[in-house]
């Protein structure tokens, strides 16, 4: 959808996710600092596949959203009559949809019986982000100067995070790599709404002038710093993390937190996945 | 040849490695999980001598068909009567085989008593893969905007597989990235069979607009399904291979299946491959 | 601040942390070598702060002076009146700073009671860098020739630079590594120096001639003949830090002077810090 | 020189060195693996000595012949009659000789008892090489459409080859990469005598019509044949050394060949060059 609720709503869940996975590495970075000695429970196994999910369930109402508003091509791709293609946009943007939702189902395999690979789940997530990019890049090159910088822009985080998951693959589980990947989700989520704010001005908002030259700096200032808004709300959520857990020690003596530990053998499997992709416990 | 079956010839090959290796390796890799403890037999590395052969013929095949077609140049280059070059596009087609046949004898080298060092076969097959995307690269300059475009989707899938293959030099029998490259395979080969039905419509169909810019976006589009098809075509494939290994299992009571298993030793030559390629078992 | 104490003022502080890292690593190094056995002492760590905290004050005078110089923004960004924005050039330069400034933040965070996990502060500071280039690579668009060629020679050490510091994020200590990091900072510094003398020729002199073709050309050599220059400075320090540990040696009997030594330990947090970054000392 | 002889030279300097390697590599791989518990005696660091004041010796040769042919400009950089530069094409040739003469410098010094880090070598040659393709690729900017083309060809090589030796920085005494490192150098030799032989006809053959297309695709495909030949090349080479060593074992019964033999604790040094660049024998 080329308006504002088409732009807000990818913004709404990658801001979603980057703020959940900005909370939930360092909670388990520190637990795993805290009880090397215990044994790895299953929680985080559980969030994986939650997170799964979520993914799939989004993913859906993205589809759904973009096949069935009013303007849209419900489902139709090609109209015999006009002998011409319909609402190609609607359909490159439930393509993006649809590999995020792949990726989704990748993710809840992987704990199912069938024991994918580990690894497969960041392949797939890296390659869905590495298609969400190839469309824009085809998608705004005949576009006023303004839209297609502004999108380009986005190529940066998008890009940037499909290199960052990639290496997940091999360095699977390294906090740096995650805190990336949570922190360029952020700034995709807000980067979303700034388009969208900027594009589609709300409430008949002055327009902004597409061939300005001044515009387009200020725009590409603007999109670091959303960047610089997002490492400090990583700072900040860390921060809050780990006074948390220090209070939680303090209250229960080293108790497990309820999210639990991982035991070092994890790291070992860490190890593993980077050698040989073909071992898992 | 610039026609239908030009594309439809290396789209089967590149299918039938697809499909081949998306059966192969997960077989590979329940066999490794269940038998840890047993001993790596031969059979991997005859099956590998033979991929090398089938390469060694299809590069054969390919290259007598680019040469000996009616309208192929028959081993000519230079035409001194005309002074000029005799159906270059034709050479560069043969070029691009001849090089996954040099990949092919570098496999079967690999097990001669030459012995090569490990990650030769791969680093071939990798050079392969980046010849035949910096030559079409060069290929489509001066065409039609379909033409350059669709074939600069093929790009894609032919550089991001090349990149894959230069990582197993180093990660030698990483699942995953094997199981990227069979998927990348199963893309490129019926992308190709796409690029023969668009670009040369088969038994009179209508002829594609070439400048229409709805196309393109199609096309684009389309690109990014025919992986969601592979993406789903690897899924279901690992999941017969699951089923087929474990009513195997159930019948016989964790029996050899046949293709045999891999000791650990492996893992730990994975690891060597990684660290010090001059090393070999 | 487009004139020349506008490039002298950057320029000197990426000088400033080259020649300082040019003889700190290589110190580091001779120590770890002569004293394996001993422990690792706290200096280097103490070093790191006092590096983050330098980083703080240069982008603070950095941002300071881009804003309230008597032709600067004064933290006005946009003009009501003039419906227009204010200085971009300016608020460019500000904001390159500003992630400069948050690295230095991050620098000190690492080794405060929060212990942010090892590599974020390399992470940062590659962050800052790539910022530095993706601003330049759009701000200099629309500019003359000359102008345009002397940035973009200038995005060859911004973005080797930052490829370089994103794989000590994974091979932490990596003394080829930080010695390229080191010469990288040299050749920026003093290429910030010679872009200001051209641009703006001090004091009178003959301004050059943007379009002229040989001036471009002398510009690209001019551009390694700086890199050499900076290996050569290197080199010579390296040697110079040699010539005074050897010294140190002979007159007091291998002991330990004064910066001190890491024991072997460090070696293998490296090794961790490459397969698992969730682990930290 | 932009003649024939000025790309001949390199030619052969490149050339000398690729078939160098392509012997001296499998060598001492077949030394390694047959003798895995002998000392790793010290020819091959003499070798890589003289390596480097080979590199020396052709960069002095390349320099003054760029200098002080008769069209050359003998050291004059700014003409101040003219108020014009002198010659800039033999300046940038000289230049990159120049960073190949620094190579071989710090190749030197690697083995002095300055002790450089053990990578050092490497890097200095993947930036040598990198400076090479920097200064071809502004060079070429503004030339006939053959020339250009056959020049960026050229950089394929180029930024192959300095990726392949980065790597090395870091898999240091990787085989497969140090056979990769020659079949480039073979063709970037072969390659600089083709440039030659097309852009500078000798003893006045016809010339090439530089804006046909198809010239420009011939000379495309024709790149990859000399790639294809010097993989031919190496492997033929292989398979001597191959002989050679089985020879020498038949005739004398497992006696040390001579270039003797390097103990498997060079494996681990090559382990420690990935994971703590700052540690050496």
């Amino acid at each position: 959808m080329a308006n504002f609720k088409g732009h807000a709503l990818p913004g709404s869940f990658f801001l979603l996710f980057g703020l959940w996975w900005s909370v939930k590495y360092p909670l388990r970075y520190f637990n795993e600092k805290g009880n090397k000695k215990s044994h790895r429970n299953h929680s985080y196994q559980r969030l994986d596949v939650i997170e799964g999910a979520a993914k799939i369930i989004f993913a859906m109402i993205g589809m759904l959203a973009e096949q069935f508003v009013p303007d849209g091509p419900h489902l139709y791709l090609y109209s015999g009559e006009e002998r011409s293609w319909v609402k190609l946009m609607n359909w490159q943007h439930t393509t993006m949809y649809l590999f995020y939702g792949l990726s989704g189902v990748v993710d809840v395999l992987t704990y199912s019986p069938l024991k994918l690979p580990l690894g497969m789940d960041r392949l797939m997530l890296s390659v869905a982000v590495f298609v969400e990019g190839f469309l824009f890049y085809y998608h705004v090159l005949h576009r006023p100067m303004l839209d297609k910088h502004i999108h380009s822009l986005l190529l940066i985080a998008v890009f940037g995070g499909a290199f960052g998951i990639l290496l997940e693959v091999f360095l699977r589980d390294n906090i740096v790599l995650e805190l990336f990947r949570a922190s360029l989700a952020i700034l995709q989520g807000t980067w979303f709404w700034q388009i969208g704010f900027v594009l589609f001005p709300p409430r008949g908002g002055p327009a902004w002038n597409e061939e300005d030259h001044d515009n387009i700096m200020f725009v590409t200032m603007c999109f670091f710093w959303h960047y610089a808004a997002a490492l400090l709300i990583m700072i900040a959520n860390y921060m809050l993390t780990y006074c948390c857990i220090q209070r939680c020690k303090r209250d229960t003596g080293e108790i497990d937190i309820g999210l639990g530990v991982r035991k070092q053998k994890s790291d070992t499997s860490s190890h593993v996945a980077l050698l040989n992709g073909s071992d898992e416990e």
